[in-house]
């Protein structure tokens, strides 16, 4: 159905590494894992779907929060085994409230958290 | 030794995924694996150091090129099984003679390659 599609290569696993980007300021905001599902799925609805590992099926990203990645800019690398989204991020993708799950820096030997949380996780996901 | 380290979560393969960022315009340039053995080479030379997984050992990004990556900041995510390294990038990233590894974008179900080449790569490589 798409042939940019059938370029790609996944794993032994049929998984492909994604990164996610801000469309905005270019900022990281995760990296995660999508099938060939996963990239159809997000491909037919503009929104960023992924594979989820630990939970063993497809994750619409945002399903819980209603954070979603609205899709803007697809691209791959020179091997074709590795995908990156370019994205609208709706107002945080990090689970633990911040814009990016790439909130650690390392300084001096240790991690510093660098940012303010958008939102807090216990509201959002009424734990 | 370094105990930032010692919290990072490297996968059943003892390899974590490192994502490659320009410092000065937030690129993205690469998406490569690291060992502990890479991360602490990384961090005592200031230059990027990967785990080949085709050729099964450390590799110094760079040591066939002298297109080197020195490290400018290093972060983490929120699970600590990812990490972002910024760099200063010589020349291209790409073995295939572009700034960044992502040089084919998704358009209209197609691949269309995006940017010009930073050097030749038969001229680079000796071919």
């Amino acid at each position: 159905m798409n042939a940019a599609l059938d370029q790609l290569k996944f794993d032994s696993n049929g998984l492909i590494p994604l990164i996610v980007q801000d469309v905005k300021n270019g900022q990281v905001l995760m990296m995660a894992w999508m099938n060939r599902e996963a990239l159809e799925r997000t491909l037919a609805t503009g929104k960023i779907h992924t594979y989820s590992r630990s939970r063993g099926r497809l994750a619409l990203k945002g399903e819980s929060s209603a954070h979603f990645q609205h899709v803007k800019e697809f691209w791959t690398d020179c091997d074709r085994d590795v995908v990156l989204f370019k994205v609208d991020q709706d107002v945080a993708a990090c689970h633990e409230g911040y814009r990016s799950c790439f909130y650690r820096k390392h300084e001096a030997g240790d991690w510093t958290v660098i940012g303010e949380r958008a939102f807090d996780p216990d509201k959002v996901y009424h734990k």
